[in-house]
């Protein structure tokens, strides 16, 4: 039989948010451990250079931060256990976070277990990862100053991030499936209006081809059933989202793209568990963002502890 | 006659909140100065050591975070310029934010200016600022380790805050002026019920002495004009808070304190203003919590820019 180890507070994920709500209840004297799945320190882990978390002159590399905030997490008193989770159930003091290696259960949970870009999955993307493929304009889109790059993605957040790059690379190309753009009017407006943007619609990305660094992409065009080699430095993929939630379902409400509602506070409707980072509803998708969400869940929770209540 | 310096966006206030919205401007390609009338990075250059900044293992000097912080802005194109900021002018477009030096004209403006907590104002709490004399637990709590310690304020945060502490310091003493706490019962009882805890209520710290390091506090009871010197080893002055929104009087909404009110998307009401870190309504007074409140503000200011709306 395994025991049920029991805990003040159970996190859910050990990225940036689920590291920073840790250290934040350990250094308050809370029994706190981290459940994650797969990388500690999360998606950064895949960054090679981040630039946009303060605290780093020069930048700092995705792999040593994530390093940093695991060992810093460990250093105050974080128990870090590599577990999936499997499921979620909620009773009136306490919650039971379910792992194929056993139950976590504590008064209080955090669920901070973020979430993935969708993949093109074509030739060449897993390849040049680092090296001219990306998929956060803001995080990653420095190694673009002044080159040709194309945004996989038509849609709001695809042209949004095309405008954002417009503003360093030389030129970009929108890529979009379907037959028109799909973002809202406004943004298309902008983005035909600057003379930096191309946009390429009922094109479907086929490969990503180089030798040590993007050089140009295979593009099929739906309509002709003709295919022309586009060549350019670098592929940004913004074709949708996916919040790690499926045990969640009819658990916790979820938004219809799969997110963790949440309040103000970071409580969800359901009291003493929270949500925190790219998994949560109106989540900015940014390191700095997924700090400041970790510590509020963090300052939640320790309330919810204390009071009964957020 | 001087000329009015012309930027996309102008920043109030140079610390973590302002440095990050600024750092996230300047990489999107936008004009952005940030004005700073004391401190580059803000009050964390007072605090020896942070420990729940995410991205240092074993903590990181306030000065240090700071000043790594104020170079990657500036690595990054965002102008810093020492200039107090005396008024703020609200155009249909434009924004006009005044300095003694001159005015800076821009359609985006990030409040940023922070605030400072209340001193006591008695002998030695200067002296042994960062030898036992804090004014944030959580950021500062560290030291006390196994120690006693007075907490000056019984208000909400002030037993917050000593319960805080007492998970890690072997006594706290919180030192109320009144005749009673005035913290919300249910914190209250919680603080009664906690054995680490004493409440010294009609009493006023008169003197904090010590010698490398606090020592004693001079404690006077006010009901029978009695003074005790009360052995210790540091104390958390929790009395109040006040931003820095003096020239923000009748021009963006203001909390009953002081504090300038946002909406989700750190808006004021006035659009193109925003407000980020300690200074605005509902601040966790975090480093953390203003790195992610410099986000917020960036991309809410790079979408008014964009779509004129944010």
């Amino acid at each position: 039989m395994i025991m049920d180890e029991v805990y003040d507070v159970t996190i859910i994920g050990a990225g940036p948010a689920g590291l920073t709500a840790g250290l934040y209840c350990a250094q308050a004297g809370l029994r706190v451990v981290a459940l994650e799945k797969e990388t500690l320190g999360g998606q950064i882990m895949n960054i090679e250079k981040i630039e946009n978390y303060p605290g780093f002159a020069d930048g700092v590399s995705g792999p040593q931060l994530g390093q940093e905030m695991t060992m810093q997490a460990m250093n105050y008193g974080v128990e870090i256990k590599l577990a999936e989770v499997v499921g979620l159930e909620l009773g009136a003091e306490n919650k039971r976070v379910k792992t194929a290696n056993g139950d976590y259960v504590s008064p209080a949970v955090i669920i901070a277990g973020g979430g993935e870009p969708l993949r093109l999955r074509v030739p060449g993307e897993e390849e040049f990862r680092e090296n001219g493929v990306a998929y956060c304009g803001m995080c990653e889109g420095g190694q673009f100053k002044d080159m040709a790059v194309a945004v996989a993605g038509g849609g709001d957040s695809g042209v949004t991030e095309a405008l954002y790059l417009a503003n360093l690379a030389s030129k970009v190309i929108i890529v979009e499936m379907m037959p028109e753009l799909n973002a809202k009017s406004l943004l298309q407006n902008r983005v035909r209006q600057n003379q930096k943007v191309e946009i390429m619609c009922h094109s479907k990305v086929q490969a990503i081809v180089g030798d040590s660094q993007v050089r140009a992409i295979e593009l099929l065009d739906t309509e002709t059933n003709t295919v022309t080699t586009v060549a350019l430095d670098g592929v940004l993929v913004h074709i949708g989202w996916v919040p790690q939630t499926k045990y969640l379902e009819n658990v916790v409400p979820l938004d219809s793209e799969g997110h963790v509602m949440v309040k103000e506070t970071m409580e969800t409707e359901l009291p003493g568990v929270f949500a925190a980072g790219d998994i949560r509803h109106g989540s900015l998708r940014q390191v700095a963002s997924a700090i400041g969400d970790g510590t509020a869940t963090a300052l939640a929770a320790q309330r919810y502890l204390r009071e009964g209540k957020s």
